[in-house]
């Protein structure tokens, strides 16, 4: 009885605390002035082709992007891997792949495949997609990322962040969820996770502790967006920014032969996608809109080291 | 002493056979006129890039290439395994891969690694090149081919023959030639060897049987042919045919951003390599020259055919 009466109050309290946590923005939490409007600028699926890599490459050196997370199974990642070693100060994570999205050009599991079956098709490669009826091992899952993360390392990519590919790993239920935590707090590495999911995914508050680097909003362009709507998409985002940190995901990449090869079975974050979103964050509206709203770039060494403090 | 006696006849009456079948060509073997003469133009590295496959499919339509083989381990081979089942006519082969040998762009098993550790470097890829220290077990090379050959066959490619990337399972030895035959003899599909190999190699000859297709020459240029020299070095060879069957080698591809990304750390079969092949052997040069030396093409599968009446 009195057991279960401190329980209770123990719970209420964590729920207080929580409540508490996330009514401070995560810039809030890190010292900034209030009303401070931080992004991260952050390019997804590098290693994936060159025509993502390249793009990434020179996003990185005009300052488009000051971010961005690879994908360790895929052929390209050796680029990039070099590229990480010659720029240690790059803003790199790992973006955490356990699909293969498309038809023409596959990629599979770098641990042993018969280590982790449940993540792959009859052929070997990763699942192009996965169903309800497909059952997921979370055993297989971090079998697989700890072969991704131990990859990286001995080949001397030291990541800032972990993410998830497609968000396999934040949208498919607590089980998995919770092997991205787990890796997160072994490696000492943050994981992308924003508030905006927490409705739709009260798992994810459950399973993060109070020292976790929550992201206050993520902005990530959609396939309801026409190609003509892009710039504009991007520009009300950036107008309408809420004080805090906030994600830009983005997909920049080079329309080029190997891209539309790569991704010609659909138009969604296809070739025409990336190089809309390479041009729109290498252009001058993008920059003259960041000037005009007051709004500086941070990358997650940044938010990881502050929040060491 | 009779059985040895016996014994030593027998291996006589082979020798003799076997000299009596390499007097004759495989031209000559399989019935043309005598003085005949046959290419074979095969393109390598099917699979291996986009700009590899674009090129080798634009050149199986123009008729500059008759012949091509694919390799199943790359990330591109389920774009060559799309193009072989929408063209079942198509002479392809399957290029038997147990190295990733570029810098930047990689790939490994289709096995499970853990089944075949000698062939992978410590972080999981075919090994860039092999050193006498390799000790190459010929187990783990006869598991990954039948993996490679499984998958082919699992996504629809009806392989004409069987040949090998680097000619890696020709030049090592006895124990890794005599697992390609192994395979050839069970999957019923002949295995590129010639006869120019032989003196280098005399385990070629005994383990081959006498019903085993050996292609009479073969053509393919070397680092030593300045990038000036190429069309000359073709020509030259066109113009010096030996009646029989030639293969000629090679390796077209347009020199894009991908492979001369893919291939930049050297320019042996780099980028500007695999376009000059393109550029002769979708020439008009090529094409007149085999008319003016009455030189016929023939495929790996009219080979097969014509040696199984």
């Amino acid at each position: 009885m009195l057991h279960s009466f401190i329980l209770r109050l123990l719970l209420t309290a964590l729920v207080f605390l929580r409540i508490e946590v996330y009514a401070q923005t995560l810039a809030d939490r890190l010292g900034y002035p209030a009303g401070t409007k931080l992004v991260i600028i952050h390019a997804d699926d590098l290693g994936e082709t060159h025509a993502v890599n390249a793009a990434a490459m020179k996003a990185f050196e005009t300052g488009a992007i000051n971010s961005a997370s690879i994908m360790v199974p895929c052929p390209w990642f050796p680029e990039m891997a070099d590229y990480a070693k010659s720029h240690p100060d790059a803003d790199l994570g790992l973006h955490l792949t356990l699909t293969a999205e498309r038809v023409f050009y596959r990629w599979g599991l770098v641990a042993p495949s018969d280590k982790a079956p449940s993540l792959v098709d009859s052929n070997g490669y990763f699942h192009h997609d996965w169903t309800p009826q497909q059952q997921i091992n979370p055993v297989d899952v971090e079998r697989e990322l700890r072969a991704q993360i131990q990859r990286a390392l001995a080949m001397g990519v030291h990541p800032t962040h972990l993410d998830s590919h497609q968000y396999r790993l934040i949208m498919t239920g607590k089980d998995l969820f919770d092997v991205m935590v787990r890796l997160g707090h072994e490696y000492h590495l943050p994981i992308f996770v924003t508030r905006d999911w927490f409705a739709d995914h009260p798992y994810l508050t459950t399973s993060l502790g109070p020292e976790d680097i929550v992201i206050d909003h993520t902005v990530t362009i959609e396939p309801s967006v026409s190609a003509g709507k892009w710039n504009d998409f991007y520009l009300t985002a950036l107008k309408s920014l809420q004080p805090g940190v906030t994600e830009f995901v983005i997909h920049p990449g080079f329309a080029d032969d190997e891209l539309r090869a790569a991704t010609r079975e659909r138009d969604t974050w296809g070739a025409a996608w990336r190089q809309r979103d390479y041009d729109f964050f290498t252009g001058k509206k993008f920059r003259r809109t960041l000037a005009k709203q007051h709004i500086q770039m941070i990358t997650w060494r940044e938010l990881a080291k502050r929040a060491a403090k």
